[in-house]
């Protein structure tokens, strides 16, 4: 009972390696155990990494990590992986400021082969990886980890594809099949893996066989030998083995992904074959853990836990009845489900994250007008696009940082057509927790230099509704950016507003300096007011932008000629951002600034994970740093005025 | 002999609904005949195009086009097409100023359902329009009309995911299956179409079987039957057909795509199917003429040539041996073949672009630093950052329109792990005519808002010499723009020098002007400045920047204070490009500036088809512009500072 844990007289990974299989089982339990424990206490991803906890051993066991590499998909799954390499200690920081981060990063370890956070770009890295290894030292081996979810990128075929091509025998994809990405799994290929496909051709062969056998023609011996062949035969193209083959990998598969003598031995076996193979592993995501493994949506990422009762625990303690603000993203779902009870035409797409996104209201409320066309953000932009130009009103629902994805697309397909595609880019701006990867930062610039889009982002929920509103009225894309998290609890109206577009609104007025704010960071600049008001004396207008593209040009112009400290505050990178479309308008127009535009947001780096506020703060765009810096700059202007 | 053409005749396209299949082949005919003539006298994309003719009447003869949709993918296969559906009298423009555009282009004709210039996008956009038509009337079809080469693009894969789980019915996708797709395919996809896969089971299955019948034990009457029913079972699974059909489609083929009663009988069966459907034609790129027929790469797009000998024009007639520059794409391909000589980590990637990209040369050079992947641009990407990861020094030549296809990858995979991948950005720039689709205008905007990443661009081809190996020297992303066309002619040097990053270079000092240019077109500001001295006595700084990021801080802050007018220069859009760095700047570093910057480039607008040096001077960007305004500037603060 008080017996050390194995995994505490091990030195990880490396003892992992001359481990039995007894003890490999043990170190699972015990690792599992420990997963339990520190993300009940702390929170983060869970499900995946539950069910992913016997693969992360067997490949720890056989692979000679980190010479040979382990690249992770997305990462979600990879917390066990990171117990095993030296961040056991450290788990319980997971996601927090200064602490792990909750996806894979090369910064944070050796064993790390390479960063990820968006889905479906292991195998492109793993085939350069193994490319590269098999020219140095060809016994090297790569594996990439893939669920099943993120196999149906795009950029997963292409790089399946490639690798089909370049026949690597030193690579080794692991589909982790859990029938499941975040939300349930979307399309043909995800049907492929759940239902046999039956040929016409093979079911004919098969049924004159076994007419000609019950004639009497074929002999029982040969019909026996012949109908397992044929069997096997149609078992083999109805499985997944046909896709992966069609590829020009070698298919091992499938194996019980929670068996850890299955999981070595297919392993072992793909080890040793000459060309790239796909070991197919089925597991059950939350794995060991009741709960997860009956609501493994809701266990995906979480908050602390009770870990006995599976409960999770309440936002605030004793937080009794304050309620708390909706979401930006639960007020866009409302406000779609509203809309479309109007105008059927209007329809909402998201890329795998119904839940994400709000669209899971539109989906239960009225599921033909939602689309979840899987991990796809391409085919979600061009596929609103074919809709948009049959007279449908499409929202596209992606994450700021998934757009990425899909940019050529909204350039390509959207923009230079014109079409009326409302984009709504949730998780815009600081992302928080997730950290890097997922950092909604750079929309504003990569979408303002494009002709025709309409950019917009509202001051709170409220607004957000009217902008959503608007949005669909306008012929011409709209990205609609709005923040990860909860709105200001600001009561909603009705009816829905229809926005004047490129008209920005002026909060409140002041005599000493300006703030123009794009976004519900406006509620950093009228609290950097009220202080500097009551504080120093200080007074401030604040105007809330509603549109970075266009902007409003009359208002501004006026503005800021009118003011003797000027600053813009954005939740993005300066670079491009919300500040240098002001920046570049002062120039153009010939503006008489009395000042330079002090333009607040996130400079020339990557955010790390920590939470909102932290980021904000880290990076000089919140409350206390607009006041620092308003009540530097005009109280020296006023003594100099008064001097 | 000189009766009436039966095009001329028909009332097009509609007429072709009543023809016979032999009028049928004589409009295929006719057509393919003006079309050489055509082309041959104006240039354009002409092997694609005689490869899709009777695709083409096929189509339009059994749909009721424009009600019926047809989505052509990248749009080279088009211009049959644009010639049954009122254009073929101005065929002859295509491509020039004002005339028609070289792709699809909703503007120009409804019956052109979606615009096009990038591969892949077809299928995408038919699902959007099936799924809208579905609803509304569903005895409309829409025909995606793909090349086995755009098929490799991982967006296509999505699409047919997505359309497989629909089960749309009124889709039909005609893959149009060259072999080829502008270069030679690269992949499984490609290999699927041309070997057969032998599955061991299914090999097994019918060698024990023969082995029976050998031994006497499977009487003759079942060993025939059975073995034809398994070897239909066997091509079946080796064709294409398995791909297709794994993703919900019904596979219909392949038929001779040069067939038009094969096609049509395939067609009027996929249209009576319940399912999505893929009808797999295999053509012929050059079909009917017989030089491009037997080289259809050099035949892909074409300048004007004589029809009857199969010779191009000379560039320019009488040009004689007056030496033309080589241009950007031959010296950076060149350069790479030097480099890579003295570093053999130094690898080349392109998605599928070898000629276009000048990587050819390194491809016949030094194949195994040469990779090929595909139209995958986003594999592209992270492939190389694969291989950075194992000190290998990728550099990914894709033109600057089509990175944006790999836009996620760049940010997520390359400069948030700050991996040395070194973009060659060809076709930076107004293209020219390939028009809006192809414009190189963004990626200074796009790129510019992420950390980590270097921008550059040479004023001519010698300094993208050293910048290609000053590229290569840094441990940091890199992109380096430059545009199509050719160099100036200058003398190239050895050896290749290291650059200094974010240093400028003053090329002619001045004191009325100053011109901020960056890339290629500091040609313009340099001729404009020898004009303003000579013309109006009016003298020019010309900075070459070099660098977009990190800008030449140090020296554009004395500068822009030290001049009266200023000017920045760029092949780009304006909004967010490189004036747009110099403006956020000069404001961040609150210089004094004595006027406005004005900066010249693109204006918040699609650029559309003609000459490059058309475009340059309709968007107010060349030596005469920079002229004009700085006579005038210029000329009323001399008289100012005089009077």
């Amino acid at each position: 009972m008080d017996k050390q844990k194995l995994i505490d007289r091990l030195d990880l990974p490396a003892g992992l390696r001359s481990c039995s299989l007894d003890e490999l089982r043990t170190v699972a339990g015990e690792l599992r155990e420990e997963l339990i424990e520190s993300v009940s206490a702390s929170g983060g991803h869970f499900a995946s990494s539950l069910g992913a906890t016997e693969i992360t051993v067997a490949l720890h066991h056989l692979f000679n990590t980190p010479q040979d590499r382990i690249v992770w998909d997305v990462g979600h799954q990879a917390y066990v992986h990171k117990m095993l390499t030296g961040r056991r200690e450290r788990l319980s920081t997971i996601r927090k400021k200064g602490g792990l981060s909750g996806f894979l990063k090369r910064a944070e370890s050796e064993f790390d082969a390479f960063g990820a956070g968006h889905a479906g770009t292991s195998i492109s890295a793993a085939v350069g990886m193994a490319t590269a290894l098999n020219r140095q030292d060809p016994e090297r081996h790569v594996v990439a980890v893939i669920g099943d979810g993120s196999l149906t990128a795009g950029m997963a075929f292409e790089a399946l594809n490639h690798a089909g091509d370049l026949g690597l025998k030193n690579l080794i994809v692991v589909l982790n099949d859990n029938e499941m990405s975040i939300s349930a799994n979307v399309g043909a290929v995800s049907w492929l893996f759940s239902r046999a496909i039956t040929s016409k051709t093979s079911n004919m062969a098969r049924s004159s066989f076994k007419e000609l056998h019950r004639r009497g023609y074929v002999p029982e011996l040969v019909y026996k030998i012949v109908d397992r062949a044929e069997e096997a035969a149609q078992s083999f193209f109805a499985s997944p083995a046909m896709l992966f083959e069609a590829f020009g990998f070698r298919y091992i598969g499938p194996v019980d992904g929670h068996n850890l003598q299955e999981l070595i031995q297919a392993l072992q076996h793909a080890k040793t074959q000459d060309v790239p193979v796909l070991v197919h592993a089925r597991t059950q995501k939350g794995k060991g853990y009741e709960p997860a493994e009956i609501d493994p949506v809701k266990w995906h990422g979480v908050s602390p836990f009770d870990k006995t009762r599976g409960e999770f625990m309440p936002a605030k303690p004793g937080g009794g009845a304050a309620r708390i603000p909706p979401s930006y993203t639960a007020v866009f779902g409302e406000t779609l489900v509203e809309l479309v009870k109007n105008d059927p035409k209007i329809v909402g797409i998201t890329a795998a994250m119904p839940s994400g996104t709000g669209l899971d209201k539109l989906q239960q409320e009225s599921p033909q007008n939602f689309f979840d066309v899987g991990i796809c953000e391409q085919h979600a932009v061009t596929f609103a696009a074919g809709l948009a130009c049959e007279g449908y009103r499409p929202v596209c629902a992606i994450y700021s940082t998934f757009l990425q994805r899909a940019y050529d697309q909204v350039v390509h397909d959207v923009c230079i057509q014109k079409l009326p595609v409302l984009f709504a880019l949730d998780r815009a701006g600081a992302v928080g927790n997730d950290g890097e990867t997922h950092q909604g930062l750079f929309d504003i610039a990569y979408l303002r230099t494009l002709p025709h889009i309409v950019i917009m982002s509202p001051k709170d929920e409220n607004e957000l509704r009217h902008m959503v509103y608007t949005g669909l009225k306008l012929e011409a894309p709209v990205a609609l950016r709005y923040p990860r998290g909860n709105g200001t609890g600001i009561g909603l109206e009705q009816p829905l507003k229809l926005l004047d577009v490129g008209k920005a609104e002026v909060l409140c007025r002041g005599e000493d300096a300006l703030i123009v704010a794009f976004g519900p960071v406006v509620a950093y600049a009228l609290e950097a007011a009220r202080r500097l008001e009551k504080e120093c004396g200080i007074t401030t207008t604040v105007i809330n932008a509603r549109f970075a593209k266009p902007l409003d040009e009359a208002l501004l112009g006026v503005e800021l000629q009118r003011h003797r400290v000027l600053c813009t505050l954005e939740d993005h990178a300066l670079q491009g951002g919300f500040g240098a479309a002001v920046t570049e308008f002062a120039n153009d127009a010939a503006l008489e600034l009395q000042a330079p535009i002090q333009r607040f947001g996130v400079g020339d780096e990557f955010v790390p994970h920590a939470s909102q506020a932290e980021q904000h703060a880290m990076h000089g765009y919140d409350a206390a740093a607009l006041f620092a810096f308003i009540a530097s700059a005009a109280g020296r202007r006023k003594i100099a005025a008064v001097g």
